[in-house]
């Protein structure tokens, strides 16, 4: 599981949201995720991630340095055949926004 | 608690990504959450909202007809009391992320 806010350079940069609701099936499904997030690491312009899930519905936020790179991981082969069994095993509803960050501030108290 | 993901229009549109980790102090946290939210609602070009959180971790999403509105919800005032809040009694760090939502596609399987 993601744990931490995700470290990340100066806007503009990319990202996609993606808003799930679950399926009550779990098969194959936490495997998948590790494998999808251990690939997706490894793309080029791969910025990283942030995602939660609580009561069936999930948010996971990941960050890319270009929007080319958005294209290119949504077609990569693995994850189009996660896609979709996404849609016919694990999800009951989904939602993927593209968007271009164009601003950030932060807060940390340091402990 | 928001359980859905949240009905938007067809891009472009805004959104804040709003990433935190907790400290361990509850003191007024949930009403103030709420309160939040409800005033949120109510301002001008306000679309929607997805918020999630676990095991410390919290990811809202909130959604926003113009950029405009972005500016003039974080400066209301009873929102900028609960920042100032926020910072001193119950996040140990957050990043805001300002965004412009590009393209959007998703799945229902309708059940």
């Amino acid at each position: 599981m993601i744990r931490d806010i995700a470290t990340t350079p100066e806007p503009p940069y990319y990202a996609v949201i993606f808003t799930s609701t679950r399926t009550d099936n779990d098969e194959g499904y936490k495997e998948t995720s590790e494998r999808m997030l251990n690939i997706a690491v490894e793309q080029p312009d791969y910025l990283g991630v942030e995602s939660v899930r609580e009561s069936g519905l999930g948010i996971t936020v990941s960050y890319w340095k270009a929007a080319e790179a958005i294209r290119t991981w949504k077609r990569q082969v693995e994850h189009m055949e996660a896609q979709r069994k996404g849609r016919e095993i694990w999800y009951r509803s989904y939602k993927i926004r593209v968007c271009k960050i164009e601003r950030e501030y932060g807060y940390d108290n340091g402990s």
